[in-house]
C-alpha cells in the first residue's frame, strides 16, 4: 500500500453569492495546490454556502502556517468562517466510559486494526466496571467518580488530564453522567455522543423501555455533538434497525448495541476526515 | 394460477399458562381441521398469551356460523378473547383523502392489478381536489366539507354512507381532518392512518418541516390505528429513509411520500391478512 | 409556490490535472453564472476527472446557443468531454410495457401528480394487456407486436413514432422483450430498464424463481442503462429488501414490485435532474 | 437480572399433513411441558412441515435422556427428524482466522461482554497474523500452516484438537483457506462462513474488486454453512450497505467489514439459539 500524498482539507462558509467557488479554487490553482475533491452546498432557504475542498499539499506555494494570511483577503471578501486541516496531523480522542463495553470493544478494536488514523491517549470513566476492557488493549485508564458535590472538581481535573494528554476530541460512548455546560465549552463541537434512540424520540433515560412501551416497530440510536441541552445536539448519523412485538426491552437493548456501535463508528470517521460542517444546530456532513 | 383453498383465521389471546396451543389445535384437529400456519406468542412481562392460527376449512367439520358454540369451552377454559375471519369474506375499505395525491394512486393500482382481495366501493373526501383521480379509476368521489359547526352533522352523515356501502375498515390517505372520538368508536381498530414521521418524534402538524429544522438524518412514516388521542394509536408498521443537509423540507415531502405508500400498503395487507392483535396500546403483528 | 429560477446544468469528464475546477468555475463566474451547485468527484485509479456543475442562468452573459464555441478553449484545454442542459428544456419519455402493471401505474401516478417535469407522450407494447391503463391516464398506447420475422420492421416502425413525438428517453417498464442492438444504437445510454435482481446476481428470466431456489434472504431490484448485452448495462440504482423462509415465489414477486417501483423512480429522477455521467460501464450518479 | 427457567428446544420437520401440531403440543401438555415458543412453517410447493418448539423442562414428566423413547411414537406417525437441544447445555465454538481481524474483534467482544452462551476454547489460524487478538482476550491459538502436501494431515490434526477441545461448531470468520470436504463431513452443517458480497453475486475470491469493477450500488455480506460447494451453502442471513462512485474498493472493503461483522454476529446467534433447520440447500431460520 502506498502513503496517500498529504492533503489539506479547508472547511468554510459564508453568506452565498456569486463567484465564491471560482474566487476559492482559483486561489489553490494559482498557489499551485491541486484540488482532489470538492463538495458544496448551498442551504436556499437561508443562502448560506458551505464548502468542503481538499487539495494536495505537494507543490502548494503556501506552507500551512501562512494560509492564514495569504487566505484572508478571499475570506474578508466573501465574510467567509474558515478552518484548514493538514490531515498529516493525527487527531487525538479521549473515550468516556460507564459500564456498557459494545461500543467501547468497537472503538478500540478498530484502534487497533488501524482503520483510523487516530491515537487514544486515555479513557476516561465515572468507575472501575471497564478497566479491563481499556487494560485489554494497553490503554491507560483514568476514574473520576462524580456526585454532585465533586463535579466542578473533578472536570476540571478531567480537562486537565486531557488538556496534557494533548486530546483533540472526546468520544461518550455510552457515558451515563452529564457533562456541564463548562466543560462542553471548552470542547465546542468537539464531544461526540452515541444516544440510543432516534432522537427527537426517547430522549433522556431509558429510550428502549420507552421504544417498548410505545410498540414502535423500528428503534434508532443517533450521534450528536453534545451541547448544553440534553439530546439536543446537532445531529451526525442516526441509523434504525427493525423490531417486532417478539422483542423484548432485553432484546431491544441487545439488537441496538450493533446499530449504536456503527452510527458512533460513522460519526467518529466522518469528524476524524473533517466532512463536518455545523450551522445553527444542524450538521453538514460532507460525502 | 389455482384458487387457494378456502381458510379461516383464528386470532386469540388470553392469560398464559400451560397447554393452550395443544387445546386450541387439539380441537381443530379432532374436527378434522388442516392447521397451515400458527404462529404465536407469549409478552412475558404480562404473561399474556397471543396466537394466530389459519386452518382449512375444507373438510372441516364444523360450519363457520357454529364454530362460536363449538369453541365456547376451550374459550370458556381459558379465560381467551378470540376472532374467527374466514378468508372467503371479501373485506370493504373506504378511502378518506383530502389533497395529497400519491397515496391514493399507489392504493387504487393496488386495487386495481389485483394486489389485493378487497373491495373499494368509495372515497370520502373534505373538498374536491382529488376527485379527478377516483374518477379515473371509476370509484364513486363523496365530498363532506367541515367546520366545526357541521363536524358533527357530516359525521353522521358520513356514518350512514359507510353503514349501507358495508365498510369494513377506513384508511385515512393523508386525510387532513381529525376525526371525533364518537366516530372512531364505530369503527374502533378499523380506522389506519399514515403519519408522515417516525412517530412518536414530529406528531401533529408539518413534520418534515420539523424533521428538517431538527436537522435529522433519517425521515419516517408510521401506520397506525386512529384512537382519541392524535398520533397516538396503536402502531402497526414503520420505515425510514436517510436524508443529508443536501435536502430541503420540499425534497423531504416528495422523498418521504414513497415511504408512506410503502409502509401504509404494508400496514393494510397485514389489516387485511387478519394478521394483528391489539393488545393496550401496542400491536401484535404475526409474520 | 415560487417557480424556481432557470439554470443549466453542465456534465463534464475529462483526464485529471491540476486547476480543472478553478477553470471552469472561472468561466462561468466571468459571465456573471451564479454557480448553485457543484459536485466533482476523481476516480483515483484512473485517474479522470468528472463534475456536475449548476448555475443560474439568469444574467449569465452566454445565451445557450452560444455556449459550445465560448466555453470551446475550456474544454479543449483539458481534452474535456461534457454536455450543457438547460433546466427549462421540459424533456419526453416514452413507456415501453408488456403486462405488469406495477410500474406503469407507479410511473403515470407520480406523473399525473406533477412530481417530475416530463412529458409523457406515448406507451409502447408488444400487446394490449395494459392498454386500459394507460387509457384510463389518457395516454395513447401503440401496439407493436414481435416476432423474430418481424422484429426488425417493427423497431423501424417504433423508431419512426419515437422521433415524430420527440422522445429524449425510453423507460423499460418490466418491458419482457429484448430490444436489438441497432435500436439501443439509437438512444445510447437513454434507455432506462428495471431488472428484478440485484444485479449481477440472477440475469435473466425468472430471477424471483431462481432466488427463491437459491434461498436467499434479500431480494433486489436494479435500474441500468440498457446496452446490447443483455443486464450488463451501467447500473443506475439498486435496493433490496428482505425476504424469509416464509415467502413464497409469489410472495416475492409481490413485495418485489414495491422494490422494482422505488429504484426505478430514483433512477428516472437522476435521469431527468441530469446526474449521471457514464464512464465505461460504470455510472457517477450525483448526489 | 433473574436467571430464565430452563427450556429445550425441539426442532422437527416431516411431510405436511393434518394434525401435527396438534399431536406434538398434545405430547407436551400431557407430559406438564408448558410451551414459551412456537413456530411452524409449511413449504407450500414441497409440502414439507416445518416446526420449532420450545418449552419449559421445569416439571416436565420425561428426562432429557429419555426423551427419544417417549417422543417415538408421535415421531414415527409423521415420518419426523427432529432434534431436542436443551437450553442449559453450553455450546463451545472454535474460531478459524488468517489476517483480518474485524470479525475477530467483535466476536471476541461479544463473547466478553457475555452477549451469548458460548464458550471459544480455541482459535485455529493458518498463519500467526492475528496472535495478538486471541492472546490479548486470552484465548489459545494454534497455528495450522496449510500447503496443497500438508492439508490432509494438518486437516487431521485439527480435528483432534477440536475434538480434543469439545467444540461444536466452527466460525469462519474470514478464514481464508477452502476446507475440504472430509473436514466438512465432521461438522455438516456446523460450520459458519461470512462471504463478503451478496451472494450468489461475486462468489470467489476478491468480491469487493469485482463489485467496484461491475459499479454495483450495493454491497453486501452473506453468512452460509460450509458445504463442498464453495460459497454454495444453505444461507443463514444477509444484508447490504450502499455505495456509490465515489467509494473505492478500499473504502469499500473498509465499508464492508461493519456489514460483515453484524451479519456474521447474526447468524451465529441463530445458530446458537438453535432456529436454523436446514432443507435441502436452504434455511428455515425460526424468528
Amino acid at each position: 500500500m502506498t502513503v496517500p500524498a498529504p492533503t489539506a482539507v479547508l472547511l468554510a462558509s459564508c453568506p452565498d453569492r456569486k463567484g465564491i467557488v471560482a474566487a476559492v479554487t482559483r486561489f489553490i490553482a494559482d498557489r499551485h495546490g491541486n484540488v482532489v475533491d470538492l463538495e458544496q452546498h448551498v442551504a436556499r432557504d437561508e443562502a448560506v454556502f458551505f464548502m468542503r475542498l481538499e487539495f494536495e499539499l505537494q507543490g502548494f506555494a503556501v506552507p500551512p502556517e501562512a494560509f492564514a494570511e495569504a487566505f484572508a483577503p478571499v475570506a474578508r471578501d466573501f465574510s467567509m468562517t474558515w478552518d484548514l486541516r493538514p490531515s498529516a496531523r493525527r487527531q487525538r480522542m479521549a473515550l468516556f466510559v460507564t459500564r456498557e463495553a459494545h461500543c467501547v470493544y468497537d472503538i478500540l478494536g478498530r484502534h487497533q486494526s488501524g482503520e483510523w488514523e487516530v491515537d487514544i491517549p486515555l479513557v476516561v470513566a465515572n468507575n472501575d466496571a471497564l478497566r479491563p476492557v481499556a487494560e485489554r488493549f494497553g490503554i491507560p485508564f483514568h476514574v473520576f467518580p462524580i456526585t454532585a458535590e465533586t463535579k466542578a472538581a473533578q472536570e476540571a481535573r478531567e480537562l486537565d488530564l486531557l488538556r496534557s494528554n494533548g486530546v483533540d476530541f472526546i468520544v461518550l460512548a455510552r457515558y451515563m453522567q452529564i457533562v456541564s455546560a463548562d466543560f462542553i465549552g471548552h470542547f465546542p463541537n468537539r464531544i461526540i455522543n452515541i444516544h440510543h434512540s432516534f432522537l427527537p424520540a426517547f430522549a433522556g433515560a431509558k429510550p428502549y423501555h420507552a421504544a417498548h412501551e410505545r410498540g414502535v416497530k423500528i428503534i434508532g440510536a443517533t450521534s450528536h455533538y453534545v451541547t448544553a441541552e440534553l439530546d439536543r445536539g446537532p445531529i451526525l448519523e442516526q441509523d434504525v434497525i427493525r423490531v417486532s412485538h417478539k422483542d423484548s426491552v432485553g432484546d431491544m437493548i441487545r439488537k441496538g448495541r450493533d446499530n449504536e456501535k456503527v452510527v458512533l463508528a460513522r460519526a467518529i470517521r466522518a469528524h476524524l476526515d473533517h466532512r463536518i460542517l455545523v450551522h445553527g444546530n444542524r450538521t453538514v456532513v460532507f460525502g
